[in-house]
């Protein structure tokens, strides 16, 4: 799934770039985007009373991003387990690989109140599977 | 009433000045601190299901703020109707006012699920009248 | 001109809406896409010294917003003075106005250090009288 | 160096939780604190054309914070290599542990344009060596 944005100016901090927070920021938007891509937007989950909220993310930093970038994010599933999954997601700009970070995530039910991990449902976990990084490259 | 903070380095720009829509985002912190003070913290209205939505906003910009500014903020209450009152902001950094603003916001109970302004009860608009720019200007 | 987003679920606050200082965020964003679009992007601007600090913002707003709703803003030229001028944003919403608000900047030189407004190019101030609200209706 | 702050109503999303990124902004602002408190505040580096951008930061997340929680982070220097430095960051509400992460970041200098990493220089290095974990541990 790619996802494309342009860094806005209230992205930049008093040092010219991008202040970094904002790539997790992007990555969050990224993930909502690729849920919505494989049929299962994060709006109808939300009023489903599912949340996948994180349990780690991670980001390296390899090129600064300036006012006006246009940023193409790459985002596939790296790992799937029963109520956990993990997004990797590869942040180009001009054709070069400008980060590169991951979201550790859970599949949870808020339905009673109490926010609980659960299975995901089988239909999810096999649209999962085909956006996994060794399906995107057979294609 | 009175809101103090610092600029964060995210709070800047590539201008190397704050990026201009955090003045509102101070501004909303500034109405958090003000019911916190008068003995109606939000996070109490929130769990009763009366939320402060925003009906207007307006801002005058003065001086720029650079990263690490030390900036206060004096909260007065200007005018209160039925459902809906107006708080007055003046910024100050260095003794001098940087900035000033308003927001104009409804009483609203969600407790219904739909929103609906309601009539501010009365120990409230007591409370409201209590820290009226004329009370502040008797002290 | 017109700008089109989406509500992110980073925009939404614990009541389910847009936190209202966005809404100055997307003013601001729609700024920018405007002098990209009659010729004056300010990433160009910015490296020749110029930039469009705010004086003034204002916005009131009509009906909440929540995730992932499509917004387009419609931004005209309301008026230009010497040194300064005025845009007006009008936010929709599955063709409602959502929320209508104003900026009043400056066109600043930043050239010798200390910024200081100077006056619009004759060729911007052109080109901004274009845009102007009359000539929107004449099209 | 401990930096304490206070869950704002803006840094909630729709699910009534902290929206993530900001956790990436408290540890920027623990960082800036950190270094005022070893006697370089990072305003007075930024003047001297000394930035310390970025190049890897994770977290893990143990617990949602809510709405006007209050957050205290304990940050430590963990590992310092000659121009490259890695803080971690310990977030605690109500004395539980509810997240953990570290900022791997290089001492850079902006002084030729260019930004380029550089030796961090003996006497900062020394004060960094003052706070890293084992020495926190002999207090």
């Amino acid at each position: 799934m790619e996802y494309t944005l342009k860094v806005k100016w209230g992205d930049t901090d008093a040092a010219g770039i991008v202040f970094y927070p904002n790539f997790y920021k992007w990555m969050d938007e990224a993930t909502h985007e690729f849920f919505s891509a494989i049929g299962y937007p994060t709006d109808d989950l939300f009023r489903e009373h599912i949340a996948l909220p994180l349990l780690e993310a991670h980001c390296e930093f390899k090129k600064a991003l300036e006012f006006n970038a246009r940023v193409n994010i790459q985002t596939t599933i790296v790992l799937i387990k029963e109520k956990v999954f993990t997004l990797s997601h590869q942040f180009y700009c001009e054709e070069q690989l400008v980060a590169k970070g991951y979201e550790v995530r859970a599949w949870v039910s808020t339905a009673n109140g109490k926010p609980k991990a659960v299975a995901i449902p089988e239909q999810v976990t096999l649209k999962l599977h085909q956006q996994e990084e060794g399906e995107k490259n057979d294609k």
